[in-house]
């Protein structure tokens, strides 16, 4: 650790007002709330493999704190410290000062205290690690689906996976069609209201940051069931997808496409009215797309009730 | 997250008894026991920044936790968690199986479990996120050093240095004194259990990972004071520096060398006999260098009560 290091150490330095001891010692102190858990998750996001190189860096610095949030979201946590490891290629302070901005900008609009971090010299690469504050017992988990719940989705998806498609050239939007997916891919918007609001309704969830299919098969392994769906995949797609969906690859970044960071959730169906009573006051859309089944595995039906040959996932669990 | 990946992640999930929910979830869920707060410091390594591209991944697994390890002991924590993301060129099993071991092996030595991660595509980057639990109002911070304090160091200081110049080709020591030093460099051994001694006793405490001068310094910044320090250096320098302590080169590394992990603190004059009498149930030698001044800056002088031109450090507090 060098002096320049060093500088840009206090650049990411902020009072800390609800952890016992903020930046610039051995460790950061913090204590949960009593009754309380606290939800620790970490996530790496590596240049040239979770974002562009050239990545708009006040883009990247909320994009990098978001996905982090969207998991505490899919704990039903609330969001309260964070620890940011940085590896950078050289010094640029132009770039960090932006990304600091955007890192920031959506740390205060989550209430999250920036507690500790380093910073090195390497490759471009964000580590950060989420703490939040759960009631003991009140936790969303992956394990808890049963037969005969409903499963839920909330806001659209395959937004980002279009954008993504569109920046990489492999498809061709017009501008407003690319501003319109753009925002999925650059600033996905944590469902941390939701999930706090589904205590005591969802049975299990977890936030599609691989896409439905993959992370759907998560709840449906941990939870030892199956699922059958079958929605009108209009009604779920990012509405700058939805022209495309009679391609394959249309349907792919809806089901497959990952980066869409909303919930996926579980509930009793005798709470299908209370969870649509919480669309207005979250503002947010929630879709019921299918039900729990005892039988293992994913099945999809289409409009027609026929039974779909499942679109080429990222996972194996449907291979 | 391709299912490579979700192989290798499975490869670091062991069962998670101390945390109410470890590896598999959105998150995992802790709880520190009541009247303690959470200590958490996050670290990362790069190869070729912290350690050598072809570096023996066992011993690597083993460093990447000891060092993150060293933060809880310079807190004064009982360290009980930790996650791990990781970034990987490409998938290498042996080598992963390698490192892995060395990390579990640190991890039982130290009644740590891990409790999340993260595993992607990337330049070989090593990101740990520790907790460990302290009673509240005990941590030892830097900010609690005082006028008249003595400053102590626990064990040797230099080895690891002096193993990175002949590793660096530097220096040429013969096979046996590169073996001597080499275990420093290779296998830190965190100060848990003094750390854990020190409570009610150090008015501040710090690890040494940038070197005496830098992390004394730290100390001196936060504390709002100065030292002098006057020791001989014989007496704190690993076995394997003294031959060169003439050198500037051997002195450089006992005062600047870094990758120490020794713990540097302080403590009232009284407790003198106190701090002596934890040498033997501790098996840790402790050195007192000097006492705290209200002067700011350090002062080091030499056998002969000399003022001592101060070495050339990694950090600009001494420039």
């Amino acid at each position: 650790m060098n002096s320049e290091f060093d500088l840009i150490r206090r650049f990411f330095t902020r009072p800390a007002s609800r952890a016992a001891l903020g930046v610039g010692d051995d460790a950061a102190l913090v204590e949960a709330a009593p009754g309380k858990q606290l939800a620790i998750s970490t996530d790496m996001l590596v240049s040239g493999t979770h974002f562009f190189p050239d990545a708009n860096p006040e883009k990247l610095g909320w994009k990098t704190l978001a996905v982090n949030l969207s998991d505490m979201a899919a704990m039903g946590a609330n969001p309260r410290w964070a620890t940011l490891a940085l590896a950078l290629p050289h010094i640029d302070e132009a770039w960090l000062s932006a990304f600091a901005q955007g890192f920031f900008i959506c740390a205060d609009e989550f209430g999250v205290e920036l507690i500790g971090g380093d910073t090195t010299r390497g490759a471009l690469t964000l580590s950060v690690t989420i703490f939040g504050e759960v009631e003991r017992g009140k936790a969303l988990q992956r394990d808890g689906a049963q037969q005969g719940n409903d499963i839920w989705v909330s806001g659209s998806l395959g937004g980002a996976a279009l954008a993504l498609k569109a920046l990489q050239g492999k498809i061709v939007l017009d501008e407003d069609h690319l501003k319109a997916c753009r925002s999925y891919l650059d600033k996905p918007y944590p469902r941390i209201n939701l999930g706090l609001a589904l205590h005591d309704i969802a049975t299990s969830a977890i936030d599609i940051s691989d896409g439905l299919q993959a992370d759907l098969g998560h709840i449906l392994e941990r939870s030892n069931v199956g699922a059958e769906i079958s929605f009108d995949p209009y009604s779920l797609a990012a509405p700058a997808l939805s022209p495309f969906l009679a391609e394959s690859w249309a349907q792919h970044c809806l089901f497959a496409g990952g980066d869409d960071y909303e919930l996926c959730f579980t509930a009793p169906h005798e709470l299908y009215d209370t969870i649509k009573a919480l669309e207005d006051p979250l503002w947010v859309d929630l879709t019921r797309i299918g039900q729990i089944t005892a039988e293992p595995g994913l099945r999809v039906l289409d409009a027609n009730g026929q039974l779909m040959p499942i679109t080429k996932g990222g996972y194996d669990h449907f291979a």
